[in-house]
């Protein structure tokens, strides 16, 4: 591939001259100027856009951290930021970090060494420390609640949404209530964890550990879940879900095993993905597709916000 | 931020001596170096890789064309070529065309403009003629048949896996057999309509264009399929199905319906994702994962290969 100086050699002038027309500047001769037009032409020299980019010190690329790809909840949150780059001509690069800090880490960097012009960190390992340090480097923005620090964030309050379904599970008569939950760490985790501790204790309820049943994050986790039940001595007669994909498993789980629903157990799910409608599953729906959107704008600003984003409880056939 | 002109001016030294500095060489008197590192420290400057990157015309960033992100499928194709991305410190950019042409070309055009250093298409709306004349300006890899082309891809034989799954459907008593489609243009479908139409004519059974079922891609799309089924005058007794996630919603909703399967409707479905295992289906196994691997590794090397990957039916509980 021909660069800069090739052409200048062909076109018999100046690496200087070159650079005026390529863009567009004046003081250049016509004579000159077709001659460096023609000289390109030969060359098939294609302007290096990464030139260009630095020169403006813009990369039009925006940074995105998931753990996995193959994620129902991930795959929409990356679908809502795609809509949006792509009306605002920005591109995404791909984090997948499995949560891993070092691969957390490696974005941060590229944000730093200006490779990517913001970072959108939709579930995070590193502490909030260590990503607010970033900060002066360029937008970095998280989906969780970070109202106490300096990092921008659109978030939905998961203690609310817990508490709005818990006292929804309580008001219908249950009293042995559980819940299944992704990863057990993390700011989301644990604000919901928190709700669930100031309900039982409002209304005098015991805790048993059991009751929380742990890495639930697919469809195909229904049959460990139900097992989990079956085998429990507090078994609940109700479950939160933090899936619509999980809560299906379980619901298909239980029917094989005769397990009716909500009679013998009452499922309440979060987000209301297609499948939620589709299986009738009563649930919290999450404006994941519009947090996506928000995400992607936030990016493009330099400015601090925090936004929350309001959930609803959607009353199907499972509760 | 700084750049490398406000080092010079405060180290007191040129722009050259910086640069030296920079980038190790030797010729610097230690004073120099000192005031350069000093100068460093005081106003941050961060090195910016782009300028390092374009100085040796690699990006380390490889374009992924997807139409959608929240797909199982492209899910997992997009962590398939993320593990391997990662072992070899390449980050990857996402392009989501929604099967907008505009889209796929402004892909293209990255690779064309050295933005990226080569672009894997998962799945294709431009002409073959048009990603074959990008070839020159770095690799491009598809996800498909490519056999009579310059283009490199990894690839399944969507012929020869809708043969077998037509043969063991044919051998299992079915004469009347359907397929359910995402979309019905693109290199893999055609395919698929060859072998179906072939099929047909080798067993000397009439073709119904009610029995191919288009636009499936979702688990939730399987409730108009199963309607679509009810209201037909060809009900097919068995069912080709290219995504587990659709051949999930099709069963769920037939037992909702007391359809039973397979007697009253076989299924056969194609991938083998975790839900197919855990909903019992009869399945064509694809090697989803490792393709995408494999399509990270081609997009690295400058030479062309095709490569085919194999695959097996997995007997369940459908058929």
């Amino acid at each position: 591939m021909s660069n800069i100086k090739d052409i200048a050699k062909i076109a018999g002038v100046s690496v200087t001259t070159v650079s005026r027309v390529l863009n567009n500047e004046r003081y250049v001769s016509d004579e000159k100027r077709n001659a460096v037009l023609r000289a390109i032409e030969i060359t098939k020299y294609q302007r290096n856009l990464n030139a260009v980019n630095l020169s403006k010190g813009k990369t039009h690329l925006i940074g995105v951290v998931v753990p996995y790809s193959n994620h129902p909840y991930f795959g929409l949150l990356i679908e809502g930021i795609s809509i949006e780059a792509i009306k605002k001509n920005y591109k995404l690069v791909l984090f997948q970090t499995d949560y891993q800090k070092e691969r957390e880490l490696e974005a941060l960097e590229m944000l730093k060494h200006k490779q990517i012009d913001s970072l959108i960190i939709c579930s995070r390992i590193c502490s909030l420390e260590v990503v607010e340090a970033y900060l002066e480097y360029g937008p970095v923005i998280l989906c969780e609640d970070t109202r106490n620090t300096r990092i921008s964030s659109t978030f939905v309050d998961h203690y609310k949404s817990f508490t709005i379904a818990l006292e929804y599970i309580y008001k219908k008569g249950h009293r042995k209530i559980g819940y299944c939950i992704g990863r057990s760490s993390g700011t989301n985790s644990l604000q919901r964890n928190l709700a669930y501790k100031d309900f039982l204790h409002k209304y005098n309820l015991p805790y048993h550990d059991e009751q929380i049943i742990k890495k639930c994050s697919y469809f195909e986790d229904g049959e460990r879940i139900v097992n989990t039940l079956i085998e429990s001595k507090n078994r609940p007669t109700a479950l939160l879900v933090t899936s619509d994909q999980v809560a299906a498993g379980i619901l298909t789980c239980c029917n094989e095993k005769g397990i009716v629903i909500p009679e013998d157990l009452a499922i309440i799910s979060f987000d209301n993905q297609p499948i939620a409608k589709y299986m009738k599953l009563t649930t919290v729906e999450m404006p994941i597709k519009e947090m996506g959107q928000k995400l992607l704008h936030q990016a493009l600003l330099n400015e601090q916000s925090q936004t929350e984003m309001s959930v609803k409880l959607i009353e199907r056939q499972t509760v």
